[in-house]
């Protein structure tokens, strides 16, 4: 984050911290659908929201990962996921719309984040895309695993394609010499509206119609 | 194991490579109920008894993993394996309530085990008391993962809580300067005693009633 | 690749390159088959080709792994993704033996390759050929387990046992003072000539009957 040049590092990890307690809480909350107890329910939590940090962590070389160097993440995951245990009949009341809107702003942070990380970490550019997808939707890749289904990101919408777009967006922002923080932001709003925009739509990515 | 000032080194590995041993032939008998083939047998074998340890060293940055520095952990397992291959039958008739007391020993060999090593490597305490109920849980998941099942640990009794219960009395025990073999001594027995007595009373964690 | 003193890097880089082709085509029909869109086709060609050498690399120590080094494997792995979104009809007509001929030499050539850089990481041989066969299957492995099926290596034929033969002859041929280049064609011809010869013969692997 710091090699970001941000003004503020603490408004970066504030943020940083809001986007895992949002994925979570969406991951505490598939596991209430899935029956699991309260330690399954941190378990989602905690991979929901850190599992694609982490794996991008392990691929770039960061060991051990970020997510395992300041407790504040763990933290985080697991306050979530007791907050979803005692509250749940709130939380499913929430509309549906708010926890959408949230979700796609922390893909849109995580995907830039993973990307900016991955450039540091001296990976070429086209493979810091995919470092940058893998960080926005990996960690709910490992939920749906865990859960034993396949996961709704192959399938279903343009929620990694607005990740990938906005980690292609950033970095050629910083090819184009913007500066840093400029770069950001342009991706992880490019990625927020793509998001925002493909759901209201209904957009899907094209597929082949199996014989 | 050196770093924990034990004795003996050579009783540790003996305990080690027991717990292993009784791992893989867990994992190797799962494999038969999915109906694999003795290779499949072999993998589930391995993957049960090693599989936490080796994502626990990937984290922590113990690379490659001990299980790949010292053959003896494969041999074992694939000893483990091929004997359920010939002595299925046998394996089958043994009591359950055999197996399932040398599982929660090995739970909390591994449980504090993994925990003391993340220590070393310098994680913070609460990550390592995460790590350790990785390393005791996690070669079983990737055994559910391997069968295409939601892993047991997510939704039924007190399994994991056992082993972060053993991970954290072990810590607590170094902190409060307990010699390191009374503290893991501890872990481990606080452990196998939550897993056995959660057994016998039925014990589960509280869950979420889904509408 | 480099070690294995071959006079040519060009041509096994071509050959690896080609190996990849052919597994991402693979993966990617998987796709098609479990109705994925075509960002899936494209993670599943990707998961399948570089799969198995990612996870051997981050056993091994090779960080960050080889096919997040070269951005040719990528893009290898995607443009295959796509001449299977836009070709499926020609690929599905494709007649199977050739398929399955081009899958076999792929891979013993996986599987010696693997075996040999787990060798130069200074592994053990035992688990070097461990780590050629999960090189050779690892792919596979990561495709089916996001298709949320039981990986079809751990239950048919003699795949994965083909990959561990040519793994095994490579690494005696070395120890036998053989010629680098022979160890390799050794192993790879022997994986190949197992794999199709047991698709001929219809061999299984032994299993064990469950009650």
């Amino acid at each position: 984050m710091r090699r970001l040049q941000f003004h503020s590092a603490r408004l970066l990890l504030v943020i940083d911290l809001l986007g895992t307690f949002v994925f979570a809480v969406e991951g505490a909350t598939s596991g209430i659908q899935g029956n699991l107890d309260l330690l399954g329910l941190m378990v989602l939590a905690f991979a929901t929201a850190l599992g694609g940090g982490m794996i991008r962590d392990l691929l770039i070389g960061e060991i051990p990962p970020s997510a395992l160097h300041d407790w504040r993440y763990a933290a985080t995951a697991f306050i979530a996921a007791g907050s979803v245990f005692v509250w749940h009949n709130n939380v499913s009341h929430l509309p549906p719309s708010l926890l959408v809107t949230v979700d796609a702003a922390g893909l849109g942070l995580f995907a830039v984040a993973g990307a900016a990380k991955a450039l540091d970490f001296g990976i070429h550019p086209m493979l810091a895309v995919l470092m940058g997808g893998i960080t926005g939707v990996g960690g709910g890749t490992v939920r749906d695993i865990l859960l034993a289904q396949v996961p709704t990101v192959l399938r279903s919408d343009i929620y990694a394609t607005a990740a990938l777009l906005g980690a292609t967006l950033m970095i050629l922002g910083l090819k184009l010499k913007m500066r840093p923080a400029w770069a950001t932001a342009l991706g992880a709003t490019a990625c927020f509206v793509l998001r925002m925009v493909g759901l209201w739509e209904h957009w899907n990515l094209p597929r082949v119609v199996s014989r």
